[in-house]
C-alpha cells in the first residue's frame, strides 16, 4: 500500500502501535454509541444530570476516537471504524430498552472500568515502538479515567 | 412500560411514528461511521476538500440521528442505536482499507441515493400517523439530498 | 380594523388559524409563568437539576409565544397576551408557596401533557386554512413534547 | 415552612421585605407582559422603532422579575408571579387590539411612572429592614427610570 | 443532463416543484435588488428606521434565494438567477430616483404582498409532488408574511 | 433634487464621480448574481472548492456594491441597482444550465479581468473630481484583483 | 506607609473599613478553598449536581475576594489573604477524606449562614466610614444569600 | 420644560441630585479628555504600560460621564457637556506637549484625588434627595478609587 | 522635543501634516462632545432612532481622533485634545438645554457639512507634504460624508 | 474506603501516585494564594505590569491544582487542599505588608524555582508507578518553568 | 510565465510595483523573524512590557508581509520570501543571544525607521505605475510609523 | 550569562536540550516560510484547496516554533531564529517562482518527512536530559506527523 511509503514508523514499531490503535479506536467508538444509547434510553430521578453526563462522554469518545483514527493513518496503518467491525468487538453490550438511571450509573463505571484497563496495557506496549501514540493513549486515558471517577463518585451511597 | 404511558400518540400510531423513527435511526448511525471511516482512510488529489465534506456529512448524521432518536423517546418508543443492531441493518458495508477519493465520492452518491429513498417512504407513511414526526423527517431528508446533490455534482465529468 | 387588510388570509381561514394561535398564545404565556413559578419556589435533592430545567421549558416558551403572537399578527389577527387574559385561560393553576421537586416534575407532566393535547386539536384544525401556521404548531408541538418526554423520564421510577 | 429556617433575615424585617419584594415582582411580570401586548399589537409610521424598544423593556422587566424573585426566595419568603396574582394586581390593564404608536408610547410613559412610584415606595420602606434588598430595588428603578424618561422623551413634541 | 440522474423526483413532480422553484427564485433574488435600490435612495424622517428594516428584507431573501437554488439544484433541475431573467420577471418595477420612506413603505406592503401570494399558489402546487419542497416554501412564506405585517403595521396611521 | 443640496461635491466634480460609481454598482451587481449563477450550476471533480471560492467573490460584490452605492448617495447622487439597469449592462451574460468546473473558472477569469479593467479607468479618472470616490475604487479593485489573480493560479496548468 | 498617602479615607473611619474588609477577605477566601474541598471530595447520587454548583461557589468566592482586597489597597489599608491567615480565621474547617453529598450539601448550608451573619454585622458598621465599602459588602452578601438559600432549598426534603 | 413632567422627583431634592450629576458629568469628561491627552504626549521607559491603562481610565470616564447623563435627564434635568462647559470646569489643566512618564503617573494621582473628594460629597449630599443618584455616584466613586490607588502603588518608590 | 528626532517628516512638511492633524483633532473631539449633548438632550417622536444614530456618530468621531492624534505623535507632533483648546475651536457651539429631534438633525446636518468641508481642505493641503496623513483624513472624510448624507437624507421631507 | 475501589492503580503505585499529587496540590495552592498576596500588596514603577503578570501566575496555579486534585481522586486518593493543610506547607511564607515591584520579582523567582524543583522530583517518581500522573506533572512543570524563566529575565539588569 | 497573462499591469509598471512589493515582502518577514528574536531573547526590568509589545510588531509584520505578497501575486510577479533571500536582504542583522529591554528598544527605534524610509521610497515610485499598491503601501507604512512612534516614546527619558 | 541561573536544568542536560530545541526551532521556522512561499507561489487545479491547506501548516510552524522557543529560553538556554541562521540550516530549499499544485504537494511530503525524522531524533535524544522537553517535542512531532499523512494521501493516486 502506498500511502504507507515514507510513514514515520516501520515494520514491527508500526505494527505494534496501529494495533495499538485500532483496539483503541474500536473502544471508543463502541463508547459513543453506548454513550448515546443510554443518553436516549435513560429514566428515574436522575434523569437530566445523567443524560447531560452522558453526552460529556459521547464528546470525549467521538473526539478521541477521531484522533487515534488519524494517527493510524498517519503512521500509514489504516484504521477500521466500520460498524460491523464495531459490534464485533469485545465491549459488553448494553441493554436493549429503557434503562433505570442506578442502572446507567453502574453501567458506565462497568464500561469505563474495561476500557481504562484496555488503554492501560496499550499505553505499556507502545513506549518503545512509538512514543508519539503513546502520548496520545496516555491523554485518552487520562480524559477517561476522570470520567471513570465521577461515575464512580455518583455510584457511592457511603464513603 | 411506564414511560411511554402520557405519550401524545398510542397504538398504531405510534407503531407507525416508531418503525419509522427506529428506521431512520439505524440509517444517520451507520452513515455517520461510514463517513467517518472514508473520512480517515481517503486518499489522491482531492484529499482535503472530500475529508472535510465528509465530516459534514457526519455532523449532519449525528445531529439528525439524536433528534430522531430523542423524537422516538418522545412518543415513548425505546429507540436502539447500539453497534450490533446497526451492523446488522441494510446500508451496503464500506470496503476495508485506504480509498481512492474518486471512489468515496461514488460510494456516498449512492449511500446517499440509498438512505434518501427509505427516507420518502418514510414521509410517505407518518404523514397521518404523526405530522410531527414526518416533518422531522422531511427536515433530515431536505439536508440529505443537499449532500447527495452535492456529491453528485462532484462526481460529473460532463453536464 | 385596517391593518388587517393585505392579510394573506381571508374570511374562515382567517379565523381558523387566528382561534388557533391565540388559544397556543395564551397557553405557551401561562406555561412560561408556571415554569418561572416552579423555578422559584422549589425545593428538595433535585433541586439545582429541575431549577436548571424549568428555565430551558420558560426559555422554550416564551420564545414560541412571540413566534405564535407575531404570525397571529401577520395574518391580521391581533393577538392578546395579557394577564387577565392569561389568567381566564384553562390550565390548572399552579400550586402557591414552596413546591417539593417530586411535585414539580410531576405537575410538569401534567401541564405539558394538557398543552401538548391541545396543540395537537389546533394541528389538525389548521392544515386546510393556513399551512403556514399549522407548520409552526408543529414546531411548537415537537419541543414542548420533547420537554414532556424528560420530565416524563425524570418522574419514571421504574421501566 | 422549613425553607425559611436559616434565612439571613427574622420577623418584621422579613415581612417588610418580603412585601416590597412581592409587589415589585408583580408589577415587573405585568411590565413584561404589557410590554410584549403593545410589541405585537403596535402600528403606525414609528412601528419598527417602537417595536424593538418595547423588546428592550421586557427584557428589563423579565431579569429583574428573576432577580427579585429569587431575592424574595433567598429571605425565605415564597414569590407568588401567576397569571391569577398577576391579573389581580393593580397595573391599568392594557387596551385589547391594535395601538397606535402615539397610544403606545403614552401608555409606557404612564404604565412606568406608575411602576417608578411603586418603586420609590419600596425603596424608602425597605432601606432599614434589609439594605440589601434595598439596593436591588434602587438597581431596578434606576433601570425603569431610563426607560421612563426615554417615552418621555419619545413623547414630547415641544421642549 | 446527467447531474440529474440519481434525484430523488422524476418525471412531473420534478418539472412541478422544479418550476415552483424557479419562480420563488427569481421572485427572492428580485426582492433584494427592490430592497437594496431603496435602502439607497430613501429619504424622510423615517429614513434610519426604514434604511434598517430593509437590509433585514433583503437578508431574508439572499439568504431564502439561496436555499430556493440550491434545493432546486438537488433534485435536478438547474436554477437561473440571472439578471435578464430576473428583469423579465413580474415585480413591478421599482421607481427611479430618491423615494420618500412613505412611499417605500407603501411600495414594500405592496411589493410583499404580491410575492406573498404566489409563493401561497407554489405551497399549493407542491405539496403533493414534493414534501420537501413545500416545506421549504413554506417556511419562506412565513418570513415574508411576518415582513409584510410589518411594513403594514408602519404603514397604518389609524386603527 | 433635494437631498442633494448639501453634497459636499458640485457640477462636473459630482457628474463624474457620480458616473464613475453607477458604473462600477452595476458592474459589482452583476457580479454577485453571476457568481451565485455559477456557484449553483456547477459541477466536476473541482465542485467543492470552486463552490465556496464562488461564495467569497459573490461576498466581496455584494459589500462593495453597498458601500458604492451609499458613496453616489453621500455626494447626492442617486444610485440605480435594479434588475432591468444590471441586465442592461455589458457583462457578457452567464450561459444557463449547468456549467463544469473548469469552464466556471475560465469564465470567471475572462469577467474579473473584463470588470478590473474598468475599475481601473474609473480610478483614473475621479482622481481630480474626487479623491475620496477613488480611493474607494482602489480599495474595490485591489479585492477584485486579487480573486482575479486566484482564478488564474486555478486555471493555470503549467508555470 | 507612603501608599496610603492620599487615600480617600483617614483615621477611625479608614481603620473600621479596613477592618471589615479585612475580615471578609479572609471569610472569602476560606470559602473558596472550602468550596474546591468539597467538589473534590464528593460522592453519592448528587455527585454531578454538586460537583458542578460548589464551583459556582467558588467561582463568586475568588471573585469577591479580590474585589475585597483591592477595595483595602484602594483606601490604603494592606489586605492579607496568606494561607496561614485564612487557616487562623474562623470559618470551621472542612472534614477530611471523602463527603457525601447530603453532608456536604448541610456543610455549606451552614458555612454560608456563618459568612452571611458576619457580613451583615460588617454592612452595619460600615455604612457611616465609607458608603462605597458598604455598597460592596452589599453586593457580596446579595450574592451569598442566593447561594445560601440553593442550598437551604436543595437540603429541604419537605415544604 | 414639558419633558421633566413626569419626573420621579420634584422640586429641591431634583435640584439637589441635578446639581451633583451635572458637576460629576463635567469631572467625567474632562477626566477623559484629560486621560487621552496624556495616553497621546506621553513618553519614558514605562509608554506602553501607562499608554494602555490611561485608556482604561478614558473608559471608565466616558461609560460614566454616559450613565451620569443619562441619570440627570432621567430626573427631568437638562446635562450640559459641551467642550465650553467643560473647559470653564475646575480640573487643573493639563500642560502642553510631551510628558515624561512620571510626570502623568503623578499628574494623573492628583487629579484622581480631586476627582474623588468631589465625587464623595456629592455621595453625601444626595442620600436623602435621591437614593438612586446616590446609588450611581458610589459605583463611580469606587472605580475612581480604584484607579488612583493604582497610580498611587506605580507612584510610590518606597513602601 | 527629542521624541520628533527620528520622524519620517522634516520641516515643512512636518508642519502642513501637522497643522492638518491638529485642526482635525479639534474638529472631531468636539463633534463628539456636541453628539453626545444632542443624544442626551434629544426629544421627539424621533428620539430612539435619532439617540441610537448619535452615538454612532460619537464612537466614529472618537475612533478617529485617536487615529488622527496618534498619526501626530508618529509624525513627531504633539497632538492637543485639551478641553479648552477644543472650546476655543471654531464648530458652532451646541444650543444648551432640551432639543427637538428636528431640530438636532438639521443641526447636525450644518456641523458635519462644515466639518466635511474642512477636511476637504486639509486632503488638498496634505497630498504633497505627506501621503500617508492625507490618505487617513479621506478615510475620515468618506467616513463623516455618509454620516453626512443620512441626516440630509432623515432631514428631507421632499424628493 | 469504596470509592477507590475500581481504581485503574492498586497499592504502592496509587501511594507514590497519591504522594506527588497531594505535595503538587498543596504547592500550587499555595502558590495561588502567595500570588494573590502580591498581586493585591505590590507598588512600585512596574506597579500594572507585575500585577498583570502575577494574576496570570495565579490563572496557572489555580487550573493546575483543580486538574491534580481531580487527578487524585481519579486514582482513588482523597485530595487535601484546606488552608490549614496548606499553611502547614513548607513553601516560604510570603511577607506581609507592602512590597516593592523589585522584592516581588525577586520573591516569585524564589518560590517558583522551589516549586519547579519539588515537581522534577516527583516527575522522577511516578515515572514508573503511573505515566498518566507523570504526564500532568510535566504538563504542570512545563508552564511553571515558563513562568520562572520571564520573572528571571523581568528581574535581570546585565545580560 | 502563463500565470501573469491577464495581469491588470504590463511591462514597466508591473515591473515597478513588483520591485517595490519584493522589496517590502523581504523587509517585513526580516521584521518578523528580528521581532520573535527581540521577544524571546528579552531581559531586564520592562521585560513584560516589551515582550508583548514585540509580538504587536509581529503580527503586524506577518499580516503585511501576507497582502504584500499576494499583491504580488495578483499582479503577476512572483514574491519571494524564502530564509535565503530574506538573510541577503539588507535590515542589520540583530544581535545573537540574551538582549537587555533597553537595547531591544533602541535597536527597534532604528530598524522601524530604516524600514520607514524604505516604505516612503516606495510609495514615491510606485504611484504612477500602480495606485493599488501605492495605496496598500501607504497603509503599511502608517501601521509602522505608528510602532516607530511608540518605540521613540519608550526610548525618551527627556521631553 | 545570569539570565541561566536558576535554570531548572544544568551542565550536560541542559546542552541536550537546548541543542535539540535550538534544531527543532530553525527547522519549524523554516517550514514556516516554506509554507508561506509556496501558499504565495502555487497554481494548477487544486489550487484553493492546496492554498488554504498550506496556511494551517504554517500556523502549525508559527505557534511550536514560538512555544520550542520559549523553552529553549526557560531553561537558560538563548533560542536564534534570525534569518540568516534559518537560511544556514539544512532544509532543502524552496523553488524559486511559480509552482505546480502536483509539485507543491510533492514538496511537502518530502519536507514534513525530513522534519519529522529529526523531530523523532531528537525526542530520543532528550528523554533523559528533560522530560519537559520531550514531551513537547512529542507533541510538535505528532502535528507533523498528521499533516505529512494528509500530504501523502492527497499525493496518492492509486491505494
Amino acid at each position: 500500500m502506498d500511502i504507507a511509503t515514507g510513514s514515520p514508523l516501520d515494520g514491527p514499531d508500526r505494527d505494534t502501535a496501529g494495533e495499538a490503535l485500532q483496539g483503541a479506536l474500536v473502544d471508543l467508538v463502541d463508547l459513543s454509541l453506548t454513550g448515546k444509547q443510554a443518553h436516549w434510553n435513560l429514566y428515574g430521578p436522575r434523569f437530566r444530570s445523567v443524560h447531560l453526563h452522558l453526552d460529556e462522554v459521547v464528546a470525549t469518545a467521538r473526539d478521541f476516537a477521531d484522533q487515534v483514527a488519524e494517527r493510524a493513518a498517519a503512521i500509514g496503518v489504516s484504521p477500521d471504524g466500520r460498524a460491523a467491525t464495531v459490534a464485533a468487538g469485545s465491549l459488553p453490550e448494553a441493554p436493549s430498552g429503557w434503562q433505570a438511571d442506578t442502572a446507567v450509573v453502574e453501567q458506565l463505571v462497568g464500561t469505563l472500568s474495561t476500557v481504562v484497563a484496555r488503554m492501560r496495557e496499550r499505553i505499556a506496549k507502545t513506549g518503545e515502538a512509538d512514543p508519539v501514540t503513546q502520548d496520545l493513549l496516555i491523554t485518552v486515558t487520562a480524559a477517561l479515567e476522570k470520567h471513570a471517577w465521577m461515575f464512580r463518585a455518583e455510584h457511592e451511597t457511603r464513603g
